[in-house]
C-alpha cells in the first residue's frame, strides 16, 4: 500500500487537486512520493525453478494471464465481418499496438487474398495505366514510419446525452499506432505519369464492400504510402493484406484496406461512404464533406474507468496524445476540473502524426478529483470543450469528436466518465 | 520484370557497383531507375469482392501466407527449452519486431509465472530490503523506449573457417527491437537505499537454470529498466513475463528475464554465466570479464542469402544498423567488396539502442558484386574487418562479432556468404 512520507507536498504542487511537476519524481525520489515496496521476509524458490521451462518455438504466444486483453468487440454483431472492434487502450502502454490488437473496421468483412495473384491498378488520367503486382512492389524502394491511425468515428459515445459509463478502450480504441513500411504512392503516380488535370484519386479495395474512397491528390503526392508491413511483418489481414493505403494523420477509413485499384479523376466521385456516411452536418443544415485530417486530441488511461486507485497517496496520470497536423506540442492534465492545468511530461520521440505517451506525477489526497487532459499541437490547435464541440455540429453528428474528456475519482477511488 | 530506361546514369553514381546516392530515387523519380509496373489489361473482379469476408476478432491472427515467417529454430534441440530461436530479420521490414518473432535464448525453458504471486526482492547491502510485487509496480511511473536487445553470441557463425551459407536471420537474428515500458530500476534502488559499500547488482531469473548475472552498479543507476510491457503489450512468456530486466545497449543475458531478486553486493559473483560463459578469451590467453556493451554493428538484409536478384536493374539496398554506445552516425555500403563506399540513408528518428535502417539506391548491370556495410556511431566507433576482429581473439571465442559482413551476387543474381 501507498504510504506518504517526506516533503511530497506543496513546493512540488504545479496545479489543484495534487498535480506535481511532471519531474518530480524524478528530481525527489520515490520515498518522497510514497513508496510501494514492502520489508522482505524469507521466502523459499517458487516452483518455477524446480523443473525444466517449456520450449522455444516459431511463432510466439502471450502469457495466458494476458488473455483477456482483447480487443473490444460490439455488445451485438448482426453481420459478423461488419463494424469495428477497438484496441483496448486502457490496458496497454507504451504507444505502439501489438498487430494482434489493431482495431478493426470493415463494411463487409475481411477478404481472404493471395498475395501472389494480387495486384493494384493504377489508371483513370495518367499518361499509361500501370498494374503492379504484389510481388513488384517488394523490389521498390520502402519507407519506414510509426504512425497512428484513428476511425473517423472514433469517440462518437461523447455525443451521447449521459455519458457512457465505459472503459477507455470502447469510447476511444478505434485509434492504434504501429511502425509502417511500404512504397510512397507518389513513386507509383510518378510511374503512371499524371494528366495535367488529375486533381483527385479513388482509391478501391478487394473487399466485398467494394469500399471506395475519393482523395486529393496533394494528399497521395505528399506522404502517403502503399503499406506492406505493419510493426516489421507482412501487415495483418484486418489490416489490408496484402497492402493498403496509407494517409499519415488522415481518418482511417480513407486508408483503403485490400487496396486494388487508384483511379486518378477530375472530381470527386462522391460515393456513398464520403457522402451519406463520412461527412460531418453541420448546426447550419450544410455538411462538410472530405473532412478528412483528425484533429488534436488526448486520453488518459491511467486512471480511467476500470482502472480503479487502490488508495491515496503517490499515483502516475498517464495517457495519449495525438494530431493528424504534424507533432503534439504540448499536454497539460486538470485534476480539478479544468480551474487549472499542469503541463505533463511528453516521451521521447515526439514524433509527426504517431501517438505520444504524456505522464504526470499526481498526489491524491483521497478525495473527490475530476481528471482531464488538453493536447495542443505544433499548429497551435487545441482540444475545444465538449459544448464547444457540440455546438457545431447538428445532434447526432459523431464524426471527429476530439472534444475535452473527464474522468471522475469519487472517495473510495472508483473511476467514472463524465462531462465536466 | 526491371527496365532500364531514363538517366539511372554516371551523374548519380557515388561509388563503385553501382551505388547510386541515397536520395538518387526520389529526385528522379522512377521511371530513370527502371519502372516495375506493367502496361494495364482488362480484368475482372476478384473472387474476394463477390461474398462477406471474414469476421471481427479478439486477438487477430496473420495471414496464412505469411506462416513461413518464423523464427529460426536449431537444426537439433536436446532440450526443448534450451538454445535460442532467432529473429528471421531478413524476412522483415522497418525496425519494430513484432512480439511473436522476438528472438529468445533460454537456458533451462520458460517458466510458466502466476504474475499475482510474483514478486521482486531487493536486498543484500542495502538500508532496507524490500519486495515488489507485479501489482505494485503497475502503479509505479513508467518509461518507454524503443531498444534493441542483441545476443552476445549473435554472429558468432563468423568464426567459422568457411563462410555458413545461412540466411541473415540464422546468421544475426539473435537481434530484435521492440518499444519497451516498465519502472527505472534506479526507483527501486533509491527506495531500498544503497549502502555505500555497493558496486554491483546480482540479478536472478525464477527460471530452472537460476539465471544470474553480476551488473555494474552504474548501469542500474543509469538507463535501466524493470521491463513489464513490450510493444504495448504485458511481455511474453519467452521474453521474461512478468518482468524482466532490461539494461539498453548491453549484452542480452544480463537482461535477466523473469526477474525475482538484485542483491546488491560490493564486488561481482563471478558466477558460471559470467566466467565459462559470456566472457571473451583473448588471443594472449587472458579473457575479457563483463565486457557488457554491444559494438557497432550492421547487418544488409535487401539482398541477403535466400533474397536472390530477379534480374539486372534498380534495386534498393537495405538493413539495420545499432550500437551499444547511443546512436548510429553513418552507414556506409560498397557494392565492389570494399574498394569504394557510399553513404546510406538512414531512417529517422535515428534513436540512442535501437535498430536503425537504412537504404542505398543500386543500378545492377548484371555482373558479380560484394556488397557489405559498414556502421560507425556517434562514438566515432566503426566496425572491423573480419580478419582485425579474428585477430583479438583465441581461436573460437565467438562473443561480441561485430565485423564486416559481406554477401556476394552471381551473374544469375543468386546471393551466398562469402568472406570479403
Amino acid at each position: 500500500m501507498a504510504r506518504t512520507t517526506g516533503n511530497g507536498g506543496e513546493d512540488e504542487r504545479v496545479a489543484g487537486g495534487g498535480l506535481l511537476h511532471r519531474r518530480a519524481f524524478l528530481a525527489t525520489g520515490a520515498l518522497s512520493m510514497g513508496a510501494l515496496g514492502t520489508i522482505a521476509r524469507g521466502g523459499t524458490p517458487p516452483a518455477s525453478m524446480a523443473a525444466p521451462g517449456g520450449p522455444l518455438s516459431g511463432y510466439g504466444a502471450r502469457a495466458s494471464a494476458s488473455d483477456t486483453i482483447q480487443r473490444r468487440l460490439p455488445a451485438r454483431i448482426d453481420f459478423p465481418g461488419t463494424g469495428s472492434s477497438r484496441t483496448p487502450l486502457d490496458r496497454l502502454e507504451g504507444t505502439i499496438t501489438p498487430n494482434g490488437l489493431h482495431f478493426e473496421r470493415h463494411h463487409n468483412g475481411i477478404p481472404d487474398i493471395d498475395p501472389l495473384a494480387h495486384d493494384v491498378l493504377v489508371h483513370g488520367l495518367v499518361q499509361r495505366p500501370l498494374v503492379f503486382r504484389y510481388e513488384d512492389l517488394l523490389r521498390y524502394p520502402m519507407e519506414s514510419r510509426i504512425l497512428f491511425l484513428e476511425c473517423s468515428g472514433n469517440s462518437g459515445a461523447l455525443n451521447a446525452v449521459k455519458p457512457a459509463q465505459v472503459d477507455a478502450g470502447r469510447l476511444n480504441g478505434l485509434l492504434s499506432c504501429a511502425e509502417w513500411t511500404g512504397v510512397r504512392l507518389s513513386t507509383l503516380l510518378d510511374e503512371a505519369g499524371l494528366l495535367p488535370e488529375a486533381r483527385w484519386v479513388q482509391a478501391e479495395g478487394a473487399d466485398a464492400s467494394g469500399h471506395v474512397r475519393s482523395i486529393p491528390l496533394d494528399l497521395c503526392l505528399d506522404d502517403a504510402l502503399i503499406a506492406l508491413f505493419q510493426n516489421g511483418e507482412p501487415i495483418r489481414p484486418e489490416q489490408g493484406f496484402p497492402m493498403r493505403l496509407f494517409l499519415p494523420g488522415i481518418e482511417g477509413n480513407a486508408s483503403v484496406k485490400w487496396l486494388r485499384r487508384l483511379k486518378l479523376m477530375a472530381k470527386p466521385a462522391y460515393s456513398r461512404e464520403e457522402t451519406s456516411k463520412y461527412s460531418d452536418l453541420l448546426r447550419d443544415g450544410r455538411a462538410e464533406l472530405f473532412s478528412l485530417r483528425m484533429g488534436v486530441k488526448s486520453v488518459i488511461l491511467k486512471p480511467s474507468l476500470g482502472l480503479d486507485l487502490r488508495g491515496p497517496g503517490y499515483q502516475e496520470i498517464s495517457g495519449l496524445a495525438w494530431t493528424g497536423r504534424g507533432r503534439i506540442r504540448s499536454v497539460e492534465v486538470s485534476a480539478d476540473g479544468g480551474k487549472s492545468w499542469a503541463e505533463a511530461a511528453l516521451t521521447e520521440p515526439v514524433l509527426s502524426k504517431a501517438l505520444t505517451r504524456f505522464r504526470i506525477p499526481w498526489q491524491w489526497d483521497g478525495g473527490p478529483a475530476t481528471l482531464m487532459s488538453r493536447a495542443t499541437d505544433e499548429t497551435g490547435a487545441t482540444q475545444p470543450l465538449r459544448a464547444d464541440w457540440l455546438a457545431k455540429y447538428a445532434p447526432g453528428q459523431g464524426y471527429h469528436n476530439n472534444s475535452i474528456q473527464s474522468w471522475h475519482v469519487d472517495a473510495a477511488g472508483r473511476v467514472s466518465h463524465i462531462y465536466a
